[in-house]
């Protein structure tokens, strides 16, 4: 590992630090310089990295000609403009969740990265867990059997986010993973949310996907909840899952459990219920954050596409457009 | 309590064994007769009650003079009629949930209890625990500021119904629940589900409920969860409430917790989160069914209103109907 | 099964009533009386049992000739004089726990047992339950590898009991499922516990016991928590079990985590850490109480060994008065 | 705070690099060097703080005038030999737990403290933590009446240690706090133990604490538990104490629940229970490591008398002892 890729970082305020941390271990990276807008934001990365290089100035970074890569953990209104500067003068990109504002935004952004011949991945993290990794597994190998639903319960107190809605901020989280596990695109969506405090941003959102098959993906998100959930719950004909990220070691559980309908000749059903064991799989405790930094980097050195590239981006950004159309609908089904 | 109020109960199934023993335990109540027509559930009861008569006629119970009121816990399309005959004979009926299949049937049946002069309740157990009680209180006494939100989460694995949707089999709790609490009827519902299994009844479903200000129901109910989960939140703008019914003890918890938001001169705003003391009330430990039992028995003795007269039952009924309505129409706002 | 065994119960104070409710339901079984001492207890269970004879006379049992078998569950400073009438009047015993007062005692029911060749069982009920049955199969198994230790925390608060400590109360439980799961006898034997309440039976107790070998047993018992915690943890050389008998489905947990140490040529050792998967498998849900009962019945009328017999029962005495012993010496071990 | 006090570091292996990254925080403190006898664990730290001094050996911090205190987390064997050196040249100390590996170290390193005028302190963490001084307060302002009884378990799997056993490396944090709530010294300890592995250093122990009334202390410690347990009870009078340390938020749980005694003219007793609301109080969420390096900076600018100061750590130490002189007399009381 002779030669180390030089990046800089733009936005250190609430996510970036712990990209900056996780960079700054890599051997394979040189961190040059960090851009935040907020002095404050730098004084406190400075202590920590006093050997980086601070500025509240985006060109600085532009116009170093030793940075290879650029990461951007900025509000998403201001993506496309930093993302697209960069790319422009033949630097790398890794952009925070969600990738654009737009989807218009994100397709010029893969446009030019394919011109450009440079890296575009975006940060959807959660692909990067072990427990992630574990449920493709079992998808692959069709443990769960034929898939039924998809259901995503993401909710917290805060932080209430001023220029977007509860779904651009948390369900882009349940949509990257649904995306990355079920490997289908979704024909609609419904969405239907509330706006609690006063201001015009939904809160709270239930959100469905259907399929051009009998599957649907269901999402509850919110930022008024006193308790803080993330459970996800796959259920197939075969197996169920749990994945419960709030918990510290056993996130997955496996159910052996199942309902199917039998028919007689009257065409009258009766559900048959399977309960069998539990299984909880030990998973890869690796910092998800880590293992995506480091593809990043491999990416880079070995010219290879990411696995959350620009297209993953734009398909969140896609759905995240319709769920908007349909809150403006009362819930009506949108096609995607 | 010198007289004891003679009643019979037609359905011994699945709810009706728990009816009939906290009736027979009361002082105040005679169990002359049990209907069925299914003979195995007839013979699982006699054992234990040797002195109360069996039959597979409804017209037995109809025709006994001595009976002066009918416990009906069948399946809700057979309420109507039942119920009904039991009115017209001159005989006090308490329904099982939900009240009936349409919401002309129990409108039919709150004016034929009317012309009779004989009480009509609903089986809404939930409004007789301790949980509910509590938290109903809390809400009198404004405890909780300006309600923001009521979402609900009532998922197992079944029981599958072969003629209802998920929707009457579980959501009727909540919205029951919901109309206690609120004390308000909702404007209008969306409702988005999915019939995974083949039939065409939805065994999955995502319900709001809003009404005309700053206020939302969410309920959501699966017969397809590997897990059990019976959970409430109630927020508002000063406290946020968890009654988990799984909780053995533990079933309502107060969150001293909320978020507002301020405004400055421009306009922006800022949310200000508090969080403060969590509380346990010591709640109520009576069973349920046994107050509303007693409850039942009270009014007919006193002639009293039930709590869970055939007015509650009825708005319920009409909320079932405007989820169906939504169901057809993809999940479109249906007004109420 | 054409012929019933007819049997009688005394005491229906606390725990009788849940004996007197499964024999009932047996169908090779015919509950003839039930005697207590108490004229409430018997009232409350006549309402239920309207056929059986009601007594406080103990001698109407005894007298009986038609009576086979007597369910004794009345304070243990009786069971010896209540089981030797019924075995000197040949009839079959089954006896709550702890069986007796004395080690003394309890092999002189168990002589008069096979004098009378009358079977002598004792109410160890957690032998019969699915997650115990679970365990001692995967024990017979060697899954476990070498046994490491057997610890049980056994807390509530209450029922403060009158005559014993709390060992006599909640440990007999623990060391009965040691004594069918380890299948062999402790050596010695230290207990240390308190008295705080003012009276001189500890309330709290820890207990260890010692083999001839490297394994032990700790069992901690309390009538003084605010939590009711019943865990039990088993840990051999290649896998740990966690058996938590509040868990409503999940009792039985298997986690596939182990300790071993290695040596290096100076002797100093280094632990190796091993942490795979963990493994809930699915339970005989059957009432255990209902499992035993049949036994009981099965081993009368097939003149069979009970699994929980008098030796059971008196190798639990006879620790429980080792326990005694300890306490007195302030926890010096005492020799079995 | 113009002047900031200047310290080093000896060891970062396990715990030493929280102590570090806690103090490169604190605006008073300047961190000059650190030292490890490992070159790893020193590589570790050189990335994150490039401007502070590493070395091998000790003597370089003890030589340099500049240095004012030394923050030692070696070893305990180890404790003694650094931290009267550093005394005897002016150091301040702050110690790792437990503070010696005697009490008649924990003596001497008191004395030459006192001589010498510097700050001795232990570091007792859980002292600092927001449970514990919510607890503290609830004890002091008597809100649990009579105290009958503290109850700890702190069980994991791991890691084992090798020079001392699970007392020495788990109790140590019940002990301290124990004498910090309680703040009255016992007087006996029964401790029982064993040591599984085939190494004859005990891996699970059973502690005992009696005191000159009515009050006990229970500890039980294991680094053989598949799971993970750290929990705390505390009994009194009027209410009861839970303090479950894994627990993210809610950590201390105040159950008005109490148990009583009562006397009729017999002399015969029946117990009152009380069990009424529970309450989760809001605690100080401050990291208390950095409280704690904080206050002993704040020692050392103001002259003050840690909360863990020498004396403190001493009398844990003479615990410990005691604990290893029970245990080689089997369990048998030991005088304090």
């Amino acid at each position: 590992m002779d030669k180390k890729v030089n990046i800089a970082l733009v936005g250190v305020g609430y996510w970036g630090p712990n990209l900056l941390r996780n960079f700054f271990q890599l051997d394979s990276v040189s961190v040059l310089a960090v851009c935040d807008l907020k002095q404050e934001n730098l004084d406190k990365m400075k202590k920590f990295y006093p050997a980086v290089n601070f500025t509240k100035n985006y060109e600085d970074l532009i116009n170093n000609p030793e940075i290879e890569a650029i990461v951007i953990a900025t509000p998403v209104h201001s993506h496309f403009a930093l993302a697209s500067k960069a790319l422009e003068n033949n630097k790398h990109v890794l952009l925070e969740k969600p990738m654009t504002s737009t989807a218009q935004e994100a397709q010029r952004l893969i446009d030019l990265a394919k011109a450009k011949n440079k890296i575009l991945m975006v940060d959807h993290t959660f692909l990067y867990t072990g427990a992630i990794k574990k449920i493709k597994e079992m998808i692959v190998n069709n443990e769960l059997g034929d898939l039924y639903y998809f259901s995503s319960q993401r909710i917290n107190l805060g932080l209430i986010q001023e220029d977007v809605n509860v779904a651009w901020d948390l369900a882009v989280h349940d949509l990257s993973i649904m995306d990355y596990l079920i490997g289908e695109v979704p024909d609609r969506v419904s969405a239907i949310g509330t706006a609690h405090l006063g201001k015009n941003k939904e809160e709270m959102m239930h959100i469905m996907l259907r399929f051009n098959h009998r599957f649907s993906v269901y999402i509850f998100v919110s930022w008024l909840s006193p308790l803080k959930i993330r459970q996800m719950m796959i259920g197939g004909s075969k197996k169920m899952i749990l994945y419960d990220d709030i918990e510290p070691v056993e996130k997955v559980k496996i159910y052996d459990k199942s309902v199917t309908l039998n028919y007689d000749t009257n065409n009258m059903f009766w559900p048959l219920y399977r309960e069998g064991d539990t299984y909880i799989p030990k998973l890869d405790q690796k910092e998800a954050l880590k293992t995506e930094c480091e593809h990043f980097i491999d990416c880079i050195i070995n010219n290879k596409q990411p696995l959350t590239d620009g297209a993953a981006g734009l398909k969140i950004v896609k759905i995240l457009e319709a769920i908007n159309l349909s809150l403006e609908k009362n819930g009506a089904e949108v096609n995607i």
